[in-house]
């Protein structure tokens, strides 16, 4: 259906012959003005990517024959979306924007608002459960793995800057001793609660280091009962009262990567940032869900964002995306949407089970600038390959302490260095000597906001969750299952039983027990 | 060169059909006991790579024809390895193996016996002022940014485990404001050493945020004389004893993505772990170093990396490459390898400057193991690009803690999740529902040591060092310069004398003044 389209045929044909920033009036200060789209307090600005009006018009279109707005109004609405016609797969709704959709004006479809009124459920619960605390604690630990932490701990970190003074919160996720040896070794069990995440009550890593910090609890005499929360299905092994002092619940309808605001985040961020500063994430996030459903083409963000992407991803094929952020405060920011994105449009075959035959999700990866100025950035300037670049910068620093330094704040400095690598990317520079030649034509675009705050990170995860599903939408795929995950974990499986069993050289498992050999 | 070898004809020949993992007979027991080399306490095993015997000679007959050990033994005699033939470029030794060619049967060549003498007088200044210091402090805070910052505190975190009592570290590199208040939270100015590190003594940020960690300690009426440090070139801007407790050298030979043991990193490890436990990442350093020159053909561990990552990039053509550590303790060494390595090949012109015909450095990302199955696996397993990774893990865990929970230690489910991963990836599944299909013959590598201790660690860092060497060798590319970073610190000193001089509409940089508008 992707490569049905009208627009396909038109894409194609315009990026046999893509514009060249680097010619002489093309980059110029009209095109920024004019490629800037506005809305819920964001700039994109997209001058220094390779379209035109015509690619741009093209693009719409794409959006236009693919139905994606259409889409975006069923995943809100509670529609099954999580499924693959024809062979056995989740067959689920999708419903995390459900989990924000808790203020006026509520969706009114059936699946939608049971989705909600559950949220809001939990999230009553949490305002009492963290009243009720108050005082007693003075760290938490989060016990989770993959959408459980990524997420929740880009997050936290992220608004590190508002955390509510004498709390601490700590993160356990690999399944490798020393993750949660070296945690522990930073807290008193006395004075911590610790959240246990996992939906299923049966994910091994979770299950394996709550059992590790529990041994460490009972060995200082402290009752885990007391400590210990459970975020998790209803009714899962771990949804147990005798072993939690309470559980949050969490649903099937959330995907793990999708699931920062639910309780999955929820906890954690109500207990560092306080109950009302949390509600700002949702708050951001909610305003950002419904520009998603709403807002007309040419003027929707996440999906214009998409679209962009689609066009250097398929139609430049550029096989890999660099996230930028300037600003330290989200430096996991770009693991999360590694996540996200690789997790969600890593898929090879369309909603019919047919193969795709066109590329899909690419490689996400990222750290904060100015730091990668100084690292991966040669390559981004001069290598062999051309990687598109999303830069996210704000005009204001989180902390009001800043220090002018010959004649400019360092806020300043930051963001004079995004403007600044955005148009070095795009227009790149000749010169006779070979080495200081820079091709230029390196697409890019700019996300600007005014702070770093819980109400404008709510919006920004929201932007990236909504422009991810319009990717899938777009491509026909599943963006919401991972079935790529299985047959890694049932090795696994194979190869613990022979350790638990001691049944190496029964040729159980041949190629397992020629890996286990060198571990000796 | 590179494409004009014999071997590199051979290889273009023999990847037009590259061994199928995924065929029955072909990924045996046997294959993974035989394709595994051995060296300075590490395995390599390779048998999931997409090679044959036949590719493997080939491989081994292009590092001959391009002189890749040759080439390495220069470089460690301080040769000038950084230039660009008939160009202005920078013409320098490239010596960092000198910083730990300090144990006995040094290198006689006068360039690199020279710089050894150096680094032995640095370290012996170290081994007196931490002496000296003893007892005063119980923070380090560490400024600078790049190769500065990355190295550093991927070591300084995988060591963590190691680390004396009551000794903290903290990190500032971002000129973010809000990355040098966050610190500042955290400390007592009184009881903190301040590490400023810039060869050349003028790199902006690090600059910056030294003002900005100064002007704290003066509102705090704390001396910075008796708390800063300045690691520096000899005589640069901060090598000054009127400002700084003490100043420790580096050099122009010593690149900054090459410099972790260097005094860039010596002076903070030293501190973290004491004076003789960092000596043990020298000498797991020099011994890797030592087996790097000598090792020979067909035994040589960080060539034969280097000559798989080519037969990935210019053979299959694959654009990226994932480090997966299954170790929580090598968190941030992806984002250190993704420096050392994209810094250093990320370049499209050979040494005679000639434009590259051929594909150099590729995009090199990461996140540790468990974790990333939970997150990015989806997409290595099912998406429609394949994406070569390198795995690394440890026989034994860092702390000595361990807990077995369903038959198996927590050490244990890692390594069976790391080997089943191999597996999983290389062979695949084929499967009626095309969603439980896995395509495999995703090529995969092995590296594993025993326990990663700071002799291990710095084997491990000079591992990557010269695999990155080695492919710039094979290449014909320098490794060691980055003018790619040039065009945008020009561009951004436009864009901040337009903001200090409030030049704002003079018309001196449109396309700055354009995006400026943005700010407002």
């Amino acid at each position: 259906m992707f490569m049905e389209t009208k627009s396909f045929q038109t894409l194609s044909k315009l990026s046999q012959r893509p514009v060249d920033l680097t010619k002489d009036g093309v980059l110029t200060p009209e095109r920024i003005g004019k490629y800037a789209m506005k809305g819920e307090g964001f700039d994109l600005l997209y001058g220094t990517e390779r379209v035109d009006d015509e690619v741009i018009e093209a693009l719409w279109g794409l959006a236009e024959e693919t139905d994606a707005l259409k889409k975006m109004g069923l995943m809100q609405s509670g529609e099954v979306m999580n499924q693959i016609e024809g062979f056995e797969s989740e067959r689920r709704s999708v419903l995390h924007t459900a989990m924000r959709d808790v203020f006026t004006g509520r969706r009114e479809e059936k699946a939608a608002r049971e989705a909600s009124d559950q949220a809001m459920r939990e999230l009553e619960k949490l305002k009492g459960f963290l009243e009720g605390i108050d005082g007693q604690f003075t760290d938490l630990v989060q016990i989770g793995i993959g959408g459980s932490d990524l997420g929740p701990r880009a997050l936290c970190m992220a608004l590190e800057a508002f955390h509510l003074p004498h709390r601490r919160v700590h993160f356990i996720s690999n399944v490798d001793p020393d993750d949660a040896n070296l945690v522990l070794a930073k807290i008193d069990p006395r004075k911590t609660l610790v959240v246990v995440v996992s939906k299923s009550g049966s994910t091994l890593e979770t299950l394996t280091n709550e059992e590790f910090v529990r041994e460490r609890f009972a060995r200082e005499k402290v009752d885990p009962k007391k400590h210990f929360i459970a975020v998790t299905g209803e009714k899962s092994p771990m949804d147990d009262p005798s072993r939690y002092l309470a559980s949050f619940y969490i649903w099937d309808f959330v995907g793990g990567r999708y699931s920062a605001t639910s309780m999955v985040g929820a906890v954690m961020l109500g207990f560092a940032l306080g109950y009302e500063k949390f509600m700002d994430v949702l708050r951001g996030a909610h305003e950002m869900d419904v520009h998603a459903r709403e807002a007309k083409l040419g003027h929707n963000l996440p999906l214009f964002s998409a679209l962009l992407g689609i066009w250097n991803r398929n139609f430049l094929h550029l096989p890999t995306v660099a996230v930028i952020p300037y600003s330290q405060a989200l430096i996991r920011f770009p693991a999360h949407l590694q996540q996200l994105d690789m997790e969600s449009n890593g898929k090879s075959i369309d909603k019919q089970g047919n193969r795709c035959a066109y590329s899909t999700g690419p490689v996400i990866w990222g750290e904060p600038g100015t730091n990668g100025q100084h690292s991966f950035y040669q390559l981004i300037h001069q290598g062999t390959d051309v990687i598109p670049l999303e830069f996210i910068g704000f005009r204001h620093s989180q902390h009001k302490t800043d220090l002018s330094i010959q004649g400019t704040t360092s806020q300043e400095k930051l963001l004079s260095n995004l403007l600044a690598q955005s148009i070095a990317l795009a227009q790149g520079q000749k010169n006779k000597n070979p080495n200081k030649v820079f091709p230029g034509n390196r697409p890019n675009r700019i996300l600007l906001a005014d702070r770093l705050d819980a109400h404008t990170l709510g919006a920004l995860l929201a932007y990236y969750e909504h422009k991810v599903a319009f990717q899938g939408f777009i491509w026909d795929i599943n963006s919401f299952d991972q079935e790529g995950v299985q047959l890694g974990k049932v090795l696994a499986g194979k190869i613990l039983s022979l350790l638990a069993e001691k049944k190496q050289g029964s040729g159980s498992f041949p190629l397992g027990e020629a890996l286990l050999r060198f571990l000796k």
